[in-house]
Parts: C-alpha cells; sequence; structure tokens
C-alpha cells in the first residue's frame, strides 16, 4: 500500500507549499470538470476555484498538516486523501484547525484534483 | 446539483442512525473492497470493518453533524461526502470533534461505502 500512500503525502506537501508561496500557481493541479467546496461555497473548474483561492482575504498562509489518510479509490489509480491541519493566517499567534479533502484522479499518468472539500474545524 | 446532495444528506443520516443504535448493522453499507481508515488503523472488507466498529470501547455514541458537503465524484453517480460534526460517548459531558469522509459508489443502482476515513479533532 506505499503507492498511493506516497502520492498523497507528496501531493499534499506541494499543494500546501504552492498554496503557502503563490496559490496562483494551483491552477495546474485543477481542470475544468474540477470542484471545489470551500465553506460552503460551491466552485466548477480551474478558474473559478483558482480565483476563489486568490481572492481569500490574506496574505500570508502557512499550513501544517496534523493527519494524512489515502486510499485508493477505484480501479484506475485514483486516491482520495482526507487532510486534517492547521493554518497560520497573517500575524495571527493563534493556528486555526481545518480538515481538507483532495480527490486524485489519474488521467493518463497525470493527476488532478477533481474533487477538493475545505472545512475549518470551530471547536 | 440536488441529487448527489440529497443521496449525500440521506447515506449519513443512516449511517449515524444506524451507528448510534446498532452498529453491527453497518456491514449492508459495505463491501469486500470497501476500506476504512480508523484513526490510523486500516481495514479493509465489510466484515473487517464492521468488527473494528463494534469493538470500539463505549456502549453509547451520538453523532452530530455540524457540516455535509458533497460532489460528484466521477462518471457513474458516484459521490464524495465530507462531514464534521461531534459525538458523545457513553456518560460524557464534552463531545469530541471528528471529521469523517464517505466515498459513496454508485453499483447499477446500489450505493455502499468505498472509502471510508475517520480522524477525531483533537484542539
Amino acid at each position: 500500500m506505499a503507492d498511493f500512500n506516497t502520492l498523497a503525502t507528496q501531493f499534499t506537501q506541494f499543494y500546501y507549499e504552492t498554496f503557502d508561496t503563490d496559490r496562483s500557481q494551483l491552477s495546474t493541479l485543477y481542470r475544468d470538470e474540477s470542484m471545489l467546496s470551500f465553506e460552503g461555497a460551491q466552485l466548477l473548474g480551474a478558474k473559478n476555484i483558482v480565483e476563489k483561492l486568490v481572492s481569500l482575504p490574506f496574505q500570508r498562509v502557512q499550513h501544517r498538516i496534523s493527519t494524512l489518510d489515502a486510499q485508493p479509490s477505484g480501479a484506475n489509480g485514483s486516491v482520495v486523501v482526507m487532510v486534517t491541519g492547521e493554518l497560520l493566517l497573517d500575524e495571527e499567534q493563534i493556528a486555526q484547525r481545518y480538515s481538507q479533502v483532495f480527490h486524485l484522479v489519474n488521467n493518463a499518468g497525470n493527476y488532478f484534483v477533481l474533487n477538493d472539500l475545505f472545512r475549518l474545524n470551530y471547536g
């Protein structure tokens, strides 16, 4: 069960490093059929998804992964990933907890994010 | 976008009602290829999954859904669901927060849980 765990770990590290450095660059990970549910808002397509992410009202963000679980999601190498973690915005001292799901779909050896679901965890 | 949201809501309500009433009955929702990641433990197949759930060290549990997000996960009517919620165990007064993902796969009109990922959210 190494391959999908490795894929999930490497993807997630790359995703958050890109998000935290320059989130406008995330568009390469989505396609026209990709979906994002972000705190109840629903976006379809790479362009709309990245516009939403870029428009979020913070300048700096730092994601920290607490847990990562992955499973194969079908016959063609697709993988479902659930992350729980913390994020720190701008000058804030207290991290916010979140949960995020990525469904990574294998298209001829290239993976893209078909499903992305994000929620802050209010405690 | 009503159908997959309705499916996700109805499934999730049924799942937690069954879990909280008699979790041994959940076996009908899983199949041999179903996977459960539960707090890092990995189980494969309906029998192993339900044995794990039945063996959890509490008598009574009550799930409460805080947020539910759903998206179609492919061409054949499959749906990915992310739930955040709270659960109350036995005589405890303080609920524990959790995140859970269900990947519901459509097999000739009958849905089963292919992927189930569960984590408590420690604060």
